[in-house]
């Protein structure tokens, strides 16, 4: 068979590069042509995934400051050809930086913010960003403020951009904003649709896994919501502002970009589909699959691809929770997951090379049944 | 397909009956011939399973003891037309009825004894005992008291039969046995090959599930060996004769019983054999496969009868850990772990029959695949 193999990364357990390499190694032995192309869905490695398909891309390594102001180095994508950076919002303001010590209230993404500058002087036309991972929820204050940006408390004093900021915000100006930008195709590549406020909001459903206590969460919404009216004049965000702790906002309102979906870019940035004419069988899978899935994940918007091109689909993935009938429907024939039995999370993800290699060989068993 | 479904129970979530259906459900739907047999592997369900082949078997209720020697009801089958009887030990002596207050120390097998006794009454010229699932670990002196032997303690007083008088056992009277039990063939049906004693016997290896804490097994362990020199005059003992608590051993030196396993005696009584030379796949399997199953357990047995046939294996498992290459060589091509992603062992019983009726769909899908 002529196979495509495009995992998404399984959290915290194997890279998309990694999870391809296992399945490709497989399928190779057992006499198939495989085809692997790096995933990334807008969260952690959308950067690498986008950079895997670059003959002439090139890592920029940049001082920078941490979530909690700390200074740090972290690294980002360009491609001098094209004039494009690649800026994953995890590289600086990641969750990996959030310590038990700093709050969501004390968090910047200014780190971000530092290397959107670095490749504008670089000359960036283009700047990709992927905003999945963060570790803040600033509304993305602390990037605007380091590219220009000023905002003011009542009593006339700049904010220095982070989540405490939110509910102090009494004056915007953009006047000093980088001229730069004015010029410059701004894109958040994201895989959350979620608006800036409210119960499904930046706030209320990814606070938690930022740290933030259930009975922080009404306070601080309000916080957001305060912002927003003062930067918006009304109560209404759109989908996809809420996307890394409302960075999706302030790239989309105060820097004028777009947010689209992680997964379409990538699919068309990697001549997947073109791959997809001569292809028997594509191969995806992430680290779980759920209802959330459905909302333009990676599986779920390659399977829609296949779909059109008539290619069946098997997910591998971690674990499963969802209806198999609305999968199926998007072109995946067969979900497997990959877990050997009743195990705790962190037993799984330390298994998952193995869960992975015995689950695609159990399926190769069978479909090559006779 | 012409499908042979052969489930042993997966234990707490689903009887072999139950899953056998959920399979055939699927199976037929999907437009496949099935034929289900009902198994056990001498553990619990074993009477049930043998009584499911009988078109002429019936239910005797029978008031007995529990282990902690009070009243309880308890059924075995009853074959008339073959005179036989057969008894799961977990019928009266199982592990359901060990509650915190009582120890395998107060606990006795004599509720098997009493069922055994009434099957004699009944006529019955052979008995089957399905050894597993018992909660007692007292070497069957409380089964063997209830049948005429007579156990005493050095200062000459009889003892009731239970696990405190292992080691008080002085001097054993045979001559009151039951006389009718000469004429009866008795059959231990076992899963397991465990000794009496020892590092691999029924107090070490078994101990801790019937709830005996580490620090007692030494202790335990001597008074069994202290039991088997009074009996024996030596300290060997066989295969088998570990089994549930030590009426392994007792059935197999007292009432001159033998040890059969509890699969292959199934295998043949079910005719198992005859189906499988129409056969195009079996399809079996437990609740955990691991390096256990390898001992002799059913879906093993099935695989090994299945492989002689030259009929393809594919086995079901709540979890699976082990040599995926040991478990092919004896004849089982794919083994599919039913779990959908990482839970607990209750989430994983409780969800057992979804999984599994989840896990058949996709694996068929990857079977019929096109």
């Amino acid at each position: 068979m002529n196979i495509i193999i495009a995992m998404d990364s399984m959290k915290s357990a194997l890279t998309s590069e990694a999870a391809n390499r296992i399945i490709a190694d497989i399928v190779t032995t057992r006499g198939h042509h495989a085809l692997s192309f790096t995933m990334a869905d807008g969260g952690e490695g959308t950067a690498e995934a986008f950079m895997s398909g670059q003959s002439d891309g090139e890592w920029c390594h940049v001082v920078t400051v941490s979530p909690a102001f700390k200074k740090i180095e972290a690294k980002y994508g360009w491609v001098p050809t094209e004039k494009t950076a690649y800026i994953d919002v995890s590289a600086a303001s990641g969750i990996q930086y959030a310590s038990a010590d700093t709050h969501p209230l004390n968090r910047t993404s200014a780190g971000t913010g530092h290397l959107m500058r670095d490749a504008l002087d670089k000359g960036a036309q283009k700047i990709v960003l992927g905003l999945g991972g963060s570790a803040t929820i600033d509304g993305g204050i602390g990037l605007v403020t380091v590219l220009g940006g000023q905002f003011f408390n009542r009593r006339g004093e700049r904010l220095q951009g982070c989540g405490a900021d939110l509910g102090e915000v009494a004056y915007i100006d953009l006047s000093l904003l980088d001229k730069r930008l004015a010029n410059t195709t701004i894109i958040g590549a994201s895989d959350v649709t979620n608006p800036l406020i409210g119960e499904n909001g930046a706030v209320r459903v990814f606070g938690a896994q930022k740290g933030l206590l259930p009975d922080e969460e009404i306070a601080y919404d309000e916080a957001m919501q305060h912002y927003l009216e003062v930067a918006t004049g009304a109560l209404t965000s759109e989908a996809g502002d809420g996307a890394a702790g409302g960075i999706g906002f302030a790239l989309r309102f105060f820097l004028k970009g777009q947010l689209q979906s992680g997964a379409t870019m990538l699919v068309e940035a990697n001549q997947l589909q073109e791959a997809l004419e001569t292809a028997d069988l594509l191969i995806t899978g992430e680290g779980r699959m759920d209802s959330q899935s459905l909302m333009g994940k990676l599986p779920i918007t390659l399977a829609r691809q296949a779909k059109a091109a008539k290619v069946p689909v098997i997910a591998f993935v971690g674990g499963f929770e969802g209806d198999v009938a609305a999968v199926a429907s998007e072109g995946i024939r067969a979900v497997v997951p990959i877990v050997q039995g009743p195990v705790t999370i962190p037993e799984a993800i330390s298994a998952a090379a193995t869960n992975l290699a015995a689950a695609v060989e159990r399926t190769f068993i069978l479909l090559e049944w006779e």
